[in-house]
């Protein structure tokens, strides 16, 4: 694999900068990331990046490359004399690049790179690649290609804005005494009939089926520790196109022992959504413009498929988030606390509606009284279906609540991107489950 | 839910501290976590803790409780006159208790709380809870109450330390420039044929399975990063009942790209390795003693079920954690690379065997050559099936390379634990699948 060794060309440097060349090529050059060769202040440096072609550019003696390797949205302009060409030098082939960091004359960079070696690692024939440099594609057309579309520049961008949500989210829990439980994702319970189920095939002597939400097992937890949350994939069977849903999904989800108010609830939605999209910001503001500039520049907040009502309320309130509040008994599940306030009977339920997307947290307080538990679960006919959760309350209960995110729909949210298939890596949803 | 308030035993208290109460009690007491109290140095302070009763003692005139809340292992002592006493004050019932923090006389700790308040939240009855008071529980008997051992010491540190060692590898990886991919968990690959297959009802068209590696998906992304990573559950529907072996399971999977040697490989799972378990020593010193000494303090390092020859290996070579590299050819799957070395044919390949464990990593460089992959996946009549994945080498292929670390067993090998069910809050297996 050791790249052939090239012959720097006379023409491109001056006698001074050969002669520098010379000096720094008898060491090994020092490997860099793109991200720190493009923010490095060491000119002169003799260096070797990785990465892949974004654009080649040739002028009469001169050849001009931009190499990305995903370390950040910038891409690292070469300058090489043109005898280092080669055919197989094209957008989305791969390439190992070594020369001098200089200071660049032009104003569009601080830095670029004078090489002396460039090696074509991995070929990439321009005809076939699905995408073409320069043309700014759709997030429509790139997500055809679930194995390529990380290659584009928005969905690079993506990927490392939804891995610092993550670390974002992680550390706000973190931060505050939350211990971090891996919920499992098979599951005996079918909860609380929330949604379509997928069942998995017959393995452990009871039916098991792909978790809705980790709600009950986090509630379990809950029984010992001030607050513990969760962030893994949930599962819908349900039967949707829609620009919201995905059959497979990220939650975050948080549960709160000794909690009395909705109030409480509330806060820690609102200071986790805060701390994170802060992160973000502070953390790849480029990636996070790149959304807001290029890819949904005019858009429309509010659209299409949400449900009337959401639509209505957030509007209503002037486009921006929302809490509602303290919703009926009869439409929340078995284990919402009971308010107590008949005849207009209420539970103690919380949902955060967000402009463009709707719904995106919904949380409640539990029910932790044994009596008023049991006898709504005896109604359903669920007591010995949930004796091990009527347990929870017999044993040291306390008053707690929690919620749960649609991770996807918060980067929605904060990106401004329409369809939900477009922020997950590999969407899967009714008839399709590519890769 | 306000306490009903009780009053000040003068006899429990000079006339002094007396007066203090009364100064302080006048401005709400400071709600602290246990971890909080037990390290504070503000003597003096009026503060409310709450949490579960860990031990309850009478003496003639005081009483003596131990209020543990999950924040750290250590609890709270509580001291009261005998007349807060209650007939529900009992072992693993919730309490909140309000009065001030002072100097305990005691060795055994620095801070007491001496309590003005203590008021029953959710009872436990003694008789019907499985755990009893100073009785120290096997890790076996506890697992047959997986809705309520997190309330014991021994899996309440378990918890604390499986959230601080995620916390960790993730860092890890962060640091060093890593994005983190959420793979999917149900796919339409069924991989490497590595183990068996749940299948997952229809609804994708497809025929569609939980995931039993994500490093195919993770190599699509490491096709435009210098690194990336995973931590999520995987599955394999394996009839075992195996200490060392779960249906589902949580793996740490990393992909480097412009890698082109095992030692590159190793040196991460090295890496990872140390730097996950320095953290845990740091941030949860307590937890992981309590594993040391008193669960497995004579654990026999290397019994049972393991493979024979990892066994053989592991104790040949002085009972140290061991690579073992370079695998036969028809031995690994289809994506591992060829080492050309005819006619020992291997591939490049390499195992982390552990004492106690046995395998914890797994890893190969993987087969970037279109036309050695092409041929490999043609013999085997899967070449139409993996079009998309001979693709990633058809556009800017790049020499790459991973591994995957079994997250529970890298938890057996730390602490000690020998069975693996007692390292994941809900575990699954052959026939059983609690909650």
């Amino acid at each position: 694999m050791l790249p052939v060794k090239m012959c720097i060309s006379a023409s491109a440097a001056s006698r001074i900068i050969f002669q520098c060349l010379r000096f720094y090529c008898q060491k090994p050059p020092k490997k860099l990331r793109i991200c720190e060769a493009v923010s490095s202040s060491d000119m002169g440096t003799n260096v070797k990046v990785q990465g892949w072609v974004r654009s080649v550019r040739h002028q009469k003696q001169n050849l001009f490359l931009h190499v990305n390797d995903g370390s950040s949205l910038q891409s690292l302009q070469v300058v090489a004399s043109s005898q280092l060409n080669h055919r197989l030098l094209t957008f989305g082939s791969a390439v190992e690049v070594s020369g001098l960091l200089v200071k660049s004359p032009s104003r569009r960079q601080e830095v670029e790179l004078q090489a002396n070696q460039i090696h074509v690692v991995g070929e990439c024939n321009p005809v076939d690649f699905p995408f073409k440099v320069k043309e700014r594609h759709d997030l429509e057309y790139i997500r055809q290609f679930p194995h390529l579309r990380c290659r584009t520049n928005t969905f690079s961008s993506l990927l490392r804005i939804r891995s610092e949500a993550t670390t974002a989210i992680q550390l706000y829990f973190r931060d505050k005494g939350y211990v971090q439980v891996h919920t499992p994702v098979i599951t005996s319970n079918d909860c609380e009939g929330a949604g379509e189920l997928f069942q998995v095939e017959p393995f452990f002597s009871v039916p098991a089926y792909l978790v809705v939400s980790g709600q009950l097992h986090l509630e379990v937890i809950a029984g010992a520790f001030p607050g513990v949350f969760s962030f893994g994939p949930t599962f819908r069977a349900e039967n949707s196109q829609s620009r919201r849903h995905l059959a497979e999904f990220f939650m975050v989800e948080a549960e709160i022992s000794f909690t009395q108010s909705l109030e409480d609830l509330m806060k820690v939605m609102e200071e986790m959504f805060r701390s994170t999209t802060e992160h973000l910001l502070a953390q790849c503001p480029e990636d996070v413009a790149l959304f807001h500039k290029h890819v949904t520049p005019g858009h429309n907040w509010g659209c299409d498929l949400q449900t009337e009502h959401e639509k209505y309320l957030v509007k209503h309130c002037g486009n921006i988030p929302l809490f509602v509040t303290d919703y009926p008994y009869t439409l929340k599940p078995f284990y919402a606390r009971d308010n107590l306030d008949k005849p207009l009977h209420t539970v103690a339920a919380v949902d955060l509606l967000v402009p463009g997307v709707g719904e995106l947290c919904g949380g409640t307080l539990r029910e932790e009284r044994l009596d008023l538990l049991k006898t709504r679960l005896a109604l359903a006919g669920l007591d010995e279906t949930y004796r091990w959760y009527l347990d929870l309350r017999r044993f040291g209960s306390v008053p707690h609540g929690g919620f749960g995110m649609g991770f996807e729909r918060y980067l929605q949210c904060v990106l401004g991107v329409d369809n939900i298939r477009d922020v997950i890596p590999f969407p899967r949803y009714s008839h399709s489950c590519l890769l």
